[in-house]
């Protein structure tokens, strides 16, 4: 089976061959995953304003990857930009990374908190909890005060602050699940697990392992839920 | 004041000018209007994908009026689209026709119905609904199956159905108020209430007196919660 | 347009001169302002028993309004006492300052918080922000132990109490806007707001725009949710 | 046990009579119970002008109740008017017959309708299963067009009526339990369960059973929810 | 009436001991209480694992009260072990602690905290609060860190943690009402509630005087909400 | 990766080779699949009394599974009986097909509908709902009234009779995904997908691919959420 990644994001190399080789690890055999990022739009999204002038490039994106024959699409970012949207746009089932990790979380305890870059796309993550009908079981949204773009660069100080403010959430918000909360902190969750003994997802590998399973089952996204947009003048 | 109403769509020069003349019926004397559209983006908002390809014509708008220092911005849509980027942007008021709209229904009644144009954006307002906190306020969403660009031809046939649907959702849903759901409809809400005795809400007014409203009171969005997006490479 | 303001207490020449002259700084130039106190009732509301004894009297005043040709009501307290009895009553809309603020507070931010008077006001609030289904929004009630009737002679102590409590229920509590908790903290907000850089709600500018809101609109409370009550005998 | 019973409306011997009968039924040997009317309000309660009318004047009846040794309050009407006040104003517990077959009905199945007098008390209930945190609980609610002061000599027809809308509760709204809507209907509860061989919930019974709940488990209603109103002029 | 108190788990004469005597104070003249416990099951509850092992032998103890005409059954434990099961076997009302301590916490104030045994049964309150509705009114859960079996012998140092986890409940989590989160707290509840001046729900307590209640109303579970299991090869 | 997928009832082998088959063909070429099934137990499961008399035995099934080295266990009805214990009692992840379910009809629209076996098990699957945090995107229960038993032997009147049923839930209960409500029902999907057009989600392979998801993504179940059960004396 084929897998499209959307990194929604202008070209940048190092997250990209992260999250491939990260992805790697966690795919089958015989998925093939291809990473595809956009010409236009933000360096990195941390507002809702990067999600919207990405969206309509990220939705070129999804068109063609329906045309090349991918099986489903991965929108690579925890903001789930355009999400709604490419769901519309084609048959093939489309995966957020936000809403994947989420339906997880969901089942592995009773209450969960998201770690996340900084500080203002906090409330970003209680909407989107509220729109997948997740907001009772999110305990806290907390963060680390690092730009998406530093992550690598700063990666052993990053994984510190993941944990600490991972431990305040378990002690003090009451969460018994962590769900990382940025699509750049690829691959930490393991150590994070190590150290915290509570199960700590990674939305990207949890986006895929759903994106498989749908595929598997032949299941795909409700043409009544998400229907084909009509015909019309369109300027793009 | 000066409030700029972006009727997200490209140049409908009938559209523009019934929303004005209807307009001008309920602003304020001192109030002054002014309709923008756009170059680019959909001829017609009917589903998520025109919400998108819309969004970011309409993000250099809010910022221009901002910078031609109108005092709010109504972005004329019922889809609300780019509504969360636009208040990140500017530190006006923003207002959106279906929170306002469905602000104003779920104080004049228990349970208020949407009628709007077609079948396919029905589960766009059952998640605006929700994403706006008022899932359990919405008893149905009805429509006439009429696109909006024909609206305006078909007006006698589009308002007979209007009321139709609207006495379905009365006596069959148990709506207590009705929304009218798409801003193309402006205007005929006054003769819908002359028939059914039931306050039926006019979104673009709404979000009008609202704007007005947040003007006069010196408020406007929280920051907290819409915070200005961080400075990074953005290719528009 | 003639708006009746119901200060649902016995009179208070000080409190009525102060919410006059702030409604005027906030009223549209068109609009008249008349406030009606009461000849029976208590002295301020501070407890549910303060709102029964109130409302008969409010009840009458209400009646008189429509007759007197008054174009909507404002029933000047945080406790919305008889709201739903008056809007029986009538066919004008009547407004309460605790839906008004809590409907805008909704619309600016993720949570607000109210800071009120007394502590024993507290459960008062939590009751009618479920009441209007904003329960999830509200993030705290915190209170500054001053009685309604000291307000106006403690008011420098008020205002720094306000804003220290505002203050953690940003900081504690995540809220994102502050509701005044009292319509006898009229125009408090403005110097809170200057410091707190979130908005704050004054709640009776806040009834007063929606009213003039509705007014301009046509629209007034549904009649399917608040029916006339039927002819019988009551003796008053 | 004594238990203080007011039928808040002006003296109605008849129901008086049944009501004393009925609860006759239902009460434990040792418990006394006394019914009190009020000189002042209305004929019966059928809007929420009706319950404000009579709110001041059942809060006499609530003092003079405590002050008589009373060891808990019923306030007999489904409205459960002034309960809030009540509860604020004395020590021994306040039942309401709405609140207590609502917890009771809760219970029981898995939903249940509300089966009352008049079409215009339907959003009444709405309102009060909101407040008391069962509006996802109740299916519907239906009404046999009948007012209060109408029952009994409607008896036979009432009661057709009451199951005719039960089994429509049940068959097409998925009710499994039914609450009749009106304490007026006391009594009828026992031929609709042998009919419909669901639970049917009789108001003021279930009110008086908890009411001698409360008081032998030495509970009543929490000061934290329901404070003592503070001293002040009141002019009744 | 003979009510039938199941204790479900292995005999513990002390236990069984202490709760006829505590259920003694609280019962009505005219009621009888038998106590059973199992012959196989765990020798306390403090997991979803013990209730389950204790479900089959439960259920035999519910088909034997039946048949032995008891009017009503308590399954006496704060897990409502097997609780659905039970009431589908019988006709009779069966009754759980834990509901019926929710039920009447929820109407004696506005939020309650349960103080339980041990960290580990925690999560079990929350998902039992929002099968029974309550997650909402359910302010936190807290601990005394003690073991069901050991309560009795270290009685002094129980109920002084028990008041202390309450204090915290009410001031740092805003609990009105506290319910005692084991049935093995039986009798601590009437010294607490002295100290805390809030109301202390007693578990048993509660069911029994509901299960008086339902059984002079009448009232049983309804058949459609829990129906009859067919019949088939069951092998126990 | 090996998955041991317990049938909760006694040895069925058309049931248990059905079952094999079917998930054979969802599998990975990599996954082991070992069913077992119970010594002691009920025929099939159609009520919670099944579940309560399956859980001790499924529950030692559980154990063993973890002592024989198998990665994650299914507990294979959608009664999901015995899960919470079974989580607390090992620590590879255990999956309930309702909860598998649900969670991915979630994500495929906006509301699903729930097709089962007989009526008597309608009020379970609005439990579970609830339990799971589903309640508002269930939009019905419906039922083709066969036995668990009887499926195979009535295989065609049950499809027919399952695409009539989910047709209904579509257009009358506005469902726009079906999950199949008996793993019974095992590779009817398939056929129903094509006819209805919408996704039909298999309960049983659905749980499969989330349990091979866990296991590639090293996640199990939290102990925070699922605490060890402690040690004492067990009658089992």
């Amino acid at each position: 089976m084929k897998i499209c990644v959307i990194v929604p994001i202008l070209k940048n190399e190092v997250l990209e061959e992260i999250t491939y080789k990260e992805l790697d690890n966690y795919k089958r055999k015989d998925t093939e995953i291809s990473i595809v990022s956009l010409e236009k739009g933000p360096a990195s999204i941390e507002s809702a304003y990067d999600e919207e002038i990405a969206a309509p490039w990220i939705l070129e994106k999804v068109k063609e990857a329906e045309e090349r024959k991918f099986d489903a699409i991965i929108i690579d970012c925890m903001g789930d930009p355009a999400l709604d949207a490419a769901r519309e746009l084609v048959s093939i089932p489309v995966i957020g990374p936000a809403q994947a990790s989420m339906l997880l979380a969901s089942m592995l305890g009773e209450r969960f908190s998201i770690v996340t870059v900084l500080k203002n796309v906090v409330p970003l993550f209680w909407r989107s909890a509220r729109k997948y009908g997740f907001e009772s079981k999110l305990s806290s949204v907390r963060y680390v005060e690092v730009p998406v773009l530093e992550i690598e660069k700063k990666k052993v100080e990053v994984e510190t602050k993941l944990i600490n403010e991972s431990k305040k959430a378990i002690e003090e918000d009451g969460a018994d699940v962590i769900i990382l909360g940025c699509t750049g902190f690829i691959g930490m969750a393991r150590k994070m697990q190590e150290t915290l003994h509570i199960p700590v997802v990674d939305p990207a590998p949890a986006a895929l392992k759903l994106a498989e399973s749908l595929i598997d089952l032949k299941l795909s996204i409700s043409k009544l839920a998400y229907p084909k947009p009509p015909l019309k003048e369109r300027k793009i």
